[in-house]
């Protein structure tokens, strides 16, 4: 393609794979993809390995590590989201674009574009200078949509091998265009689905209506059991381990760019917002916890009307979770919540989901500062500091097993449309999170 | 195939049609379906001829109408319901097989096996007598199953060549294997569907989950608002118009067999009912109405899970209707409860779907005298009298339009799987149809 950079080409190979990492028939593209990067890795001088897991493998490059140098570990993952609905994507997922300055792709932004500019830091300061200011460990898994249930393992396993200093990761939110922004802290993630059963089959709604529970009127019964109507959660205990806000971020909040109610309207395209009472947008998906229905379904969903009653009926939820939520109890609570409120005449089965813990930083540490200053380098800006909505579980797990707390370097926009159809990337935040790379591991050399 | 007659050879050939009216991919096969009919009805020495309608043709055969004799109208249908969820048959829907006696395909029963049964009795009539006792006019549609949009209108058109003194249909069901049973009542039926729509796109329910409604929740909540917890409908209103039930009704009931709480509970395999307090099954299924949900989705409806926060949800409703509500003022109501109810931040999109009114005639008239000897002779036992929790919309339209009441002779038993995967019908019960045609015309005749 005419006009693209050695660094471009790079990146629209990486996207080409559908490394989808939920869906079983997408193993083979998640396992190439994996050995993509291996090669990548490889040919950049870094000693590299694929470490098989149950599932899908971890990729580990280093170079040299000698004593006397700070060791940094940079986190990422090469596999994506699913990319349904289809026809809502105006480009193919899998064959990226570049159109208005963006890459459009599945995992364009979550990860593949901000953990390729790490990658391809790396790669220049390697040319540039011959040798890098740190000892360095890539760390990339193929598991992150899924839940990452192979790496708290894997990081077991090898603790020698992953031993480091501190931990960066380009995995989250950036406020605004060109405002550098440093996240401290991430909601955690509680996941099950619950199937009610109710007649041994669809029966004629005519004939049978009236007499047995309809399952999906009972699915309904139970969703509506989880909010009151202003959008608080009802579980019993839910909010016990919830710690309430600082002062000094609901006012640094206010003044972060991007992050208006009136900026939530218009990126989510809402007629008009909707949470509990007394929070801003920003703090309510930063700092306030959640119970989301992912998916519902139930009797028939085809064309024109067929007058079941259906055999069962299932949601999918994911519970988001704030400092100091703990996964395991909010599953217990949303466990016995399920069953004081399971509908008369329908069974109820329960299947757990993946979790992870929330987590939260002090943004003034002697690695915070030196982020911060990383960031300004990067974009020749004053960078902002903030919470996350989303969820990454392992960097709970960091600083468990490996002891180190993590850097959040945020390259994603609010309009970068992950998980959703048409996710892009700015070919300026790809550029810019190569700058990153290099001026970070200059700054916690110092 | 080996052991087979002439008449059930005929059932196969017209089971082996797909003729699935709600699918528009299924419109070549509904057409061949009719034409195979004008075929078999043209051979037997009727006038046939095949209506095309906007969508399916409607077929009407009839003999030579003399002054003097009774003119009696049989309807039937010869569309059939969709197979979701095929993986549920034990053999494919579309190719009939016999096995303990029972032949299974979809339309076994509802409702080629008793459509056909008629024709065969008049076939066999026109062999043994060379003349039938009454005018004869058979009407056939392919609509049934999609609400008959146009069949009203046909009747409209046609009333002089539809003129009858009386109507049957055998498309209603028996109570127990051997034992007569005429219908005198019918549910009517409203459907419409709705859409709940909140943010433009499905979004990640980490990075705005608490922000914004979340159309699964929405669509619970609105569902929910529907049944208080007892199974009654809340929709203001919604039992101004229903006839109590009688006191003969109550008692007779209690005594047929087959239709028994217990029956339910086996013929359904559900764990145990549910439903309205205050009402046995026959009666919560034969004459008090019902909200029912036939279809619910929204979100992610694949393998795992994805954290996303739909864009949209639907439910698709029925709502079963007993004398004397009328579906247009149900439907009102039934508006103005989801516009009361919609919960904030999404929008609600309501789409009407077809409808019919209940039905009810008296059975102690001389046509249903004349039907229950018909039944009588046919099965050798003493008919019993029920009402139906299904709908036939068109018998109202038989009434309002030809001004004839119908003689419900169902044949179909509680366990032929109607509208569900492997659906069945008695050979022994497509026999007795044949028989009881025969005695039928002969009573009318009196």
């Amino acid at each position: 393609m005419a006009g693209m950079t050695p660094e471009l080409e790079d990146l629209f190979t990486f996207l080409r794979f559908p490394s989808i990492s939920t869906d079983s028939k997408h193993a083979g593209d998640v396992r190439a993809c994996a050995e993509w990067l291996v090669e990548k890795l490889t040919g950049m001088g870094l000693e590299t390995t694929l470490h098989p897991t149950e599932r899908h493998p971890v990729v580990v490059a280093r170079n040299e590590h000698k004593p006397g140098r700070k060791t940094v570990l940079i986190y990422g993952h090469y596999d994506v989201q699913p990319v349904d609905p289809l026809h809502l994507w105006t480009t193919p997922p899998f064959e990226p674009e570049i159109r208005d300055g963006k890459i459009w792709a599945r995992g364009a932004t979550d990860n593949k574009g901000q953990m390729l500019s790490h990658i391809l830091g790396v790669e220049k300061t390697l040319k540039e200078k011959g040798e890098l200011p740190v000892n360095l460990t890539f760390l990339f898994e193929g598991e992150e949509e899924i839940g990452s249930p192979n790496l708290a393992p894997f990081l077991e396993a090898n603790r020698e091998l992953l031993k480091c200093d501190v931990i960066a990761i380009s995995d989250t939110g950036m406020v605004a265009p060109g405002v550098p922004t440093l996240g401290y802290g991430l909601r955690g993630i509680a996941c099950c689905e619950v199937t009610l059963r109710g007649p041994a089959r669809d029966l004629h709604s005519g004939l049978f209506g009236g007499a047995v529970a309809n399952p999906a009127t009972a699915i309904a019964h139970l969703i509506a059991s989880l909010h009151d109507e202003e959008g608080k959660v009802l579980v019993e205990g839910f909010y016990d381990d919830v710690r309430p806000l600082e002062d000094w971020e609901r006012e640094m909040w206010a003044k972060v760019p991007g992050v208006s109610d009136e900026d939530f309207v218009k990126v989510t395209g809402s007629l008009n917002l909707f949470g509990e009472a007394g929070y801003s947008s920003a703090e309510r998906t930063w700092a306030r916890p959640t119970a989301e229905v992912n998916g519902i379904g139930g009797g028939y969903q085809g064309e024109g009307s067929k007058t079941v009653l259906p055999a069962e009926a299932f949601a999918k939820f994911s519970f988001r979770l704030v400092p100091d939520q703990d996964p395991a109890d909010i599953m217990k609570k949303v466990q016995a919540h399920f069953d004081k409120h399971c509908p008369p005449g329908v069974s109820l089965l329960y299947e757990g989901g993946h979790d992870g813990k929330p987590y939260h930083a002090d943004p003034n540490g002697p690695y915070g500062l030196a982020a911060r200053r990383a960031l300004k380098a990067a974009f020749d800006a004053e960078p902002v500091m903030i919470r996350e909505g989303g969820s990454i579980p392992i960097v709970q797990a960091f600083r468990d097993i490996l002891g180190a707390d993590t850097l959040l370097l945020g390259l994603a926009l609010a309009d970068a449309q992950i998980h959703s159809p048409d996710e892009n990337f700015p070919v300026e935040n790809f550029e810019s999170g190569i700058r990153l790379n290099q001026a970070l591991l200059e700054e916690l050399a110092k």
